[in-house]
Formats: C-alpha cells, structure tokens, sequence
C-alpha cells in the first residue's frame, strides 16, 4: 500500500471524528487560563497533563520561576524526531462587552467555535493532538518520534522557556520544530523565523521641576533635548543615523533573495485607503514593500511625552521627557550591542545626560529554508490544502521562537490554523471546525512526510 | 507746608487706620469670586461697587461677554488722571488640603491675612483704596485725579477687557496706569511692560490607527514626523529657525539698553542647586542672564505626545502626534504673523501635512521708562521703601497690560503689595499686615508725585 493510501486512512479517520475534536476543543477552551491575571493557569497545565496522557504521550510538568511547562513524548517510527511547540495561556478578554458568546463557554456558532484561546493556541493544539491520535488508531504508531513543549508564558513574553530550554537540551534533542502560525487567504504561511526586538527608554531630565514657560530663554527644556537627540538618529529618508546600527545586519542568501522575489506584493493603494495614511513610508512601491517590511530593521519611536499633553493651553517649560524607541532587529542584529550603540551615539552628540534603559529584548533568528522541516510543511500543504504553502523566511513580528532556533540548533516552522477571521486577541476570537479539521490533517500529513524524508 | 510734611500727615493717619485696613481686605477676600469656576462673581463685583462708593468714587457696574467690570473715578487736584487697573477674581483653592487657615475666612495669623486673593489681588486693591480714603480724610481731595478698573476674568485671560477698552475710550483718557507687581527682596519692582504669547497646537496625523510595530518598515509614524519638524525649527544652540521668527523684534533704546545693564545678574549658581538644573541654557554666565530672559522671545515647547505614553512596553507606530509651542514674543512680534511664519516654515520644510492652530495669542507691550508714572513710582519708593526701585523695561510674563498700553497709548507700571512669601496662586496665599499699610502708603506716595509733576 502506498505512503499516500496510508494517509488517507488517517486523514479519513480524523474527519470521522470531527464532533468528538470540536468537543475536545471546547474542552481546553472551557478551562480559563490568562498568564497576564495568572487565572486558571495551574488547573490548566493539569488539564494539558492529562490531554496528552489521553493521547499518548508520556507526559510531565515541570515547574519553573514563572507558569509549569508541559511535555510530552511519543516514540514512532524511524529515527527522526519533531519538536511541537505551543501555549496554553490566552489573552484576558477585553474589551469583554464586544463578545456575542461568553469567551469560556466554547459554543458552536454557525460552525465556528467562539472561545478565547480557540485558535491561539488551544485549537493548535488539538489539531496536533488529533492528528497523533488518528495515527494510533489507524496504524497503531506515528511515522515519526514527537516531542511537544506546552508553556503558559507565551503571551507574556515567555520569561521561563529560555531556561528550561538551556536546562533540557538532551530531553530537546530533536530534528526540527513545528509553532503556530497563520494562514494568507486559504494558503497556510511557513514562517521561518522571526525579528528581534530592542525596546528602548530613552529619558531626559534637565531640572527637578516644569517651569512658568516666562522662563524658557534661560532654563533647558528637556522636551527640545530629547527632540534633538531623537532627530540625531533617524533622517526623514528612515536611514538610522545611530553608529554600527546596521553593522550585524546579514546579507540575505541566494536562497533567500529568490524567496523575497517570489513574495505577492502588497497592494499599497488598499492600505493607503483603509489606514487612511498620508503614504507609504518612502512612497514604496508595492513590489517593494515586502523586502522592506521583512528584510529591514527598523528604529521606531513607540512613544513620546512632555510637559503638558492635555487639552488647550498650558505654558511650562518641561523638566523631563521620554521617549520609547522599539527596534525591530534582523539575524544577527543584538539587542545588547543595539543599546550600546544608542548610548554612544548620544554620548558623542552631546546627549551624556540622557538615560538610556533596555526594557525589552528578544533575538531574532531564521531557519534553513531547504530543511526537511519545511519541505515537510510543503508537501503537507499541497496533500491537505492542494495549495502551494507561503514561505516567509523571516516573520515579522517578535516572537520566542529565537529561543528553539538558535538555542537547540533547529529549524522550526511556523504553521498552524490561524485564519484571519479568527480575532485571535479580540473578542469574539473563534475557529471554524472545518478550518480545525484540515488543520489536524495538515499536522498528519507534516508528520507523514517528516517520517518519511 | 512743604509737600512731604502734608504727605506725612496722609501717611501717619494711614498708619493709624490699620485696623479698618486690615478688616476692609477681609471684608474682600471673605467674599468667594473663582472666576474658573465663576462662584461669587456678581455678588463680588456688586461688593467692589459698593466699595468704591464707600471710598468716595464714583462706581459703576459694566456688564460684558463675561464678567463685569467695575470702574469708579473721583476727580482731585490738577490736570492730571492716573488709572489703576486691577482684578477681582481670584485663583481656584487647590490643592485645598494645603491650607492650613479656611481661604475664605480670612484670619490673621502671626501678623499674616491668609486668604486666597489676600495678596493677588484684593491686597492691592485695598492698598489704593486705604490710598484714596487717607487723601480724603486728611486734605478732602486726591493730588490727582484717579480712574479705576477693576475686571472680574484677568485670572482666565481677561476676554473682555480689549473690547471694554476699545469701547470706552473716551472715559479711559488718563495719562499713566498703575497695574500690579512683585517685590524683589524689599525693593518694589516696576515693570514696564509684558511679552506677547503665540501658543500654538501642532498636529501631525499619519494614519487612522495605531500599527503593531512590525509594520514600523512600511508606514509613517507620526511621532518621526513631528519630531523632524520640531527640530528644524530650532536647534540646540537655541536659534529659532522658522524664517521671519525675529523678523519684527525691535531694538532696545539707549535707556533701555542703560537699564538692562544696571541689572542685578540672575544667581545661576543657586538656581542650579535649587532646581537641580543639568546647566542653564547656552551656560549662560550670571550677568547675561537678565538680559537674555527679558529681551529675547523663545520658542519653547510646553508639551508633546505621540503613541504609548505609559509605564513598560507597548510597540506601536503611532499614527498621530501633537505638540504645544508656546512663544513668549518681545516688541514688535505679532502672534499671528508668527504663526503664520510657522506655518510657511513647515510648507518650506516639507510638512504640508502638519496641521497648526493659535491656541491663544496676547500682544508684547513697553512703557516708556521715562515716562511721569515710572519717575511718580520711584520717588514713591524712595519715600516710603527708602530704596531705589527696580525698573524691567519689558516683563517677563504675557499679561493682559498690552491692552492697556497699547489700546490706551499711555505707559503703564506694575506695582504692588506681591511679596515673593505671598503663595499667590497657591495654598495659604498670604498678606503681611506691614506689606499692607506700606503698600497703601506707596500707593498715596505715587499719587502725590503722579500730580505734582
């Protein structure tokens, strides 16, 4: 019998039990679990436990400074091993009069579960779980070993995973990773890596005091010091002036640039007119926007105040001023040596006196485009969705999952069932079963070809 | 008799009359009149009428847009009329846990009326009244003849004072003007004149949102913008940039120039200390700073704000931006014109986009330093202080005198009873007893010489 034949059974098998999938996502959903108000998160690592007991994996929780993480492992066949990677806390509920189901009672809406966490993570999860029990029930093992790290931090900033990461690596010896990602349209989007982040406080104090503004020819206005250090670093062609800023930024391989030329543009005209924007930065044309969007770092400022900030007059002349500045960063940008680079620019531009503090960082990182792990997502792709996946060979937001990639040494892949209608951290978040269904299978048929290659 | 010795008589029976004095400002201040908040404002100016009746003026209430205004006019010897122009309103009471006497109760305590106005202004209105009634008592008629205004929202920017002058010009034809002011340790301060204020809203909006700050590559954030321009409109030598800025800055007169010499050089040293100051501006030397706080304009930025403005991390690119300049103008600036220039500046520069509104305006103003109501204060001093008082050719505040000054055509003196220990505006304001009777014997001492000139 054929390896595809083979599929087919399991993936047979998964749709069969699509009532009893949807129960079992409402399941999880139904236990709370918001890292943020640290509500329901021990019950629901007890609950994750025993999920992956239920579907055969042997499983621990392991305790650490912040919320337990969980694993499972579950020997299959072959010698390669894939790492799942996922969450079981959510984000809290507001605004909470927006929902039109309550956010834990998990209900079938118009074929849609309506629960927060029912995409991001908890519906990741059981897709991944359906598709192992399905493997145990139709061939009795999986094509390959799976590991799967379950963590309660993740919209929180991951604050433990890093070190039990470093802790375990032989436990996390693996071949590559599957995370969570989204879908563009009805195409699932391979998100190889991710930016880093440098999230700077930049504060000026020139008196202990706001002055009667009669006074501001002859006391500094910290206000116009910040204005002026801030201008020192970033022109108005979005060139960051800061010195060695871009000094770690890696060329793009050969790999890589014909991934970006193959990127859809983005329709400028669309954005232009639903964000209302005055233009595009640098009036970028369309063909050129997703280079910039993924491949640059950026130097932005997050936020800024001064003085009076209320309605109408007030006439002061500012003692303090603050600014944030988020750097979004490129493989093998540091957000360290970034911070370094603030304060000696500020430093030989007359700007000692402002404070500089690192409140944020995390590492960018990117994945070998050509792994197993991603042709595995590829060929999963056009088995489930008859489509050929999206590759983003970077990502663009700040995730953790530089932590898997430059820690254990691995490519991982981020796919999943997030659609774009599913509000993941809105109210109302939801997902549709059919999109849970073929997500299950997808996690089969990635599993089947990673055993395979 | 010489003219001294019947002085002395008027001063002596001024003395003698502490009591009432002191119960009269009383009578004043335990009548409420927040004009913010407009508590007490008719029962206050109806208060003021019958007052200045009861000193021998003959008083009238004028309704306005607004508050009234109250005037009163005795007629007394030779040619001249001297105009004193003060207020009846009062500052709102917080922070009202401060007091430490009820504001509206007006007790002495330790020889000190405490009461919100009991200095700003009730003191000196009861200073000229007790001036008046001792001329009265001891010689049946005033050295001069007198006109008084008394406005009810100089505390809220004095609206209805412009129209008021310009509509009663004809009763308003006086030769100088006695206005309100401080004390410098025990010398009385004279000033000549005020700064204009152009107080401006800049608004830079790039987007109907806020982005995650992934997308920082490809749209505009606001708080760049704004920032760019701002800091192309001065720069950090303090030089404003914006074209025509110092176009209408007239130069100092020779007595000008003689008078900003005789300056008391500012104590940078202490102010360092005091206010835990990073340098002053320029670093700049003692004797340099008068003349750079009174003569020059500034450009000062009095607020700004642009995306998360809070404790810790939010990445965001901020789709709006605003920021306060506030302008302290010298003679002959006009705040429309410099908005105007603001405006061209910005057109010039690149920033069509950024929106500009006048929030507030007011005028500069001088008086000239050698005019008879200047030479009318400092005998006064001299007689009463037995100090040389200290002349400000301009001011360092915007008030609303220009309208007296400039609408009027006559110089203009600000003078008063305003110890530095007073706390106008703020808790426990206070009236020394001493600073009282020596403020009414000042106010008759200026009369004598304002009409025998």
């Amino acid at each position: 019998m054929p390896a595809s034949d083979e599929l087919d059974a399991v993936l047979s098998h998964i749709e069969e039990n699509t009532d009893r999938i949807v129960s079992d996502l409402q399941e999880l959903c139904r236990q709370k679990s918001i890292s943020t108000t640290h509500i329901g998160i021990d019950e629901m690592a007890a609950l994750i436990l025993e999920r992956l007991e239920r579907a055969g994996l042997e499983a621990t929780i392991h305790k650490t400074g912040g919320h337990p993480i969980v694993t499972g492992r579950l020997t299959g066949a072959g010698a390669k091993t894939l790492l799942f990677y996922n969450h079981y806390d959510v984000q809290p509920l507001d605004p909470l009069d927006e929902w039109t189901s309550p956010p834990f009672e998990a209900n079938v809406v118009d074929g849609y579960v309506v629960a927060r966490g029912a995409t991001d993570n908890k519906g990741n999860i059981i897709s991944r779980l359906a598709a192992f029990e399905a493997f145990l029930a139709v061939r009795g093992e999986l094509p390959c070993s799976v590991m799967y790290i379950i963590e309660g931090e993740e919209e929180i900033g991951s604050p433990s995973l890093l070190p039990f990461i470093n802790e375990n690596k032989d436990m996390l010896s693996v071949d590559g990773c599957i995370w969570e990602d989204t879908f563009r349209e009805d195409v699932p989007v391979l998100s190889l890596g991710n930016k880093g982040l440098c999230y700077l406080e930049l504060r000026c104090r020139t008196a202990n005091v706001d002055f009667h503004s009669s006074h501001a020819q002859i006391y500094e206005n910290a206000a116009w010091r910040l204005n002026w250090a801030l201008a020192s670093m970033k022109g108005s062609d979005e060139k960051v002036l800061v010195e060695g800023f871009y000094d770690d930024v890696t060329p793009l391989t050969e790999k890589e640039e014909e991934l970006v030329r193959l990127m859809k543009p983005y329709d400028g005209a669309e954005r232009k007119k639903k964000f209302d924007l005055r233009r595009l930065a640098l009036d970028l044309p369309d063909e050129e926007l997703p280079r910039r969007h993924l491949t640059n770092p950026s130097f932005n400022i997050a936020g800024m105040d001064a003085g009076y900030t209320g309605e109408g007059v007030k006439t002061i002349v500012s003692g303090r001023a603050r600014a944030k500045i988020d750097c979004r960063l490129v493989v093998d940008q540091d957000p360290e040596k970034i911070r370094d680079c603030v304060r000696r620019h500020l430093d030989r531009h007359g700007f000692e006196d402002i404070e500089v503090e690192l409140l944020f960082k995390s590492l960018p990182a990117k994945s070998d485009p050509e792994s197993i792990t991603v042709k595995a997502c590829q060929e999963a792709s056009r088995r489930v969705y008859d489509a050929e996946a999206v590759i983003n060979p970077f990502g663009s937001g700040s995730t953790p999952t530089w932590m898997v990639i430059r820690n254990l040494g691995i490519p991982l892949v981020g796919t999943g069932v997030g659609y774009i209608t599913a509000r993941t951290h809105s109210a109302n978040e939801n997902l549709k079963v059919e999109h849970l269904i073929n997500g299950a299978k997808y996690m089969a048929a990635i599993c089947e070809s990673f055993g395979n290659a």
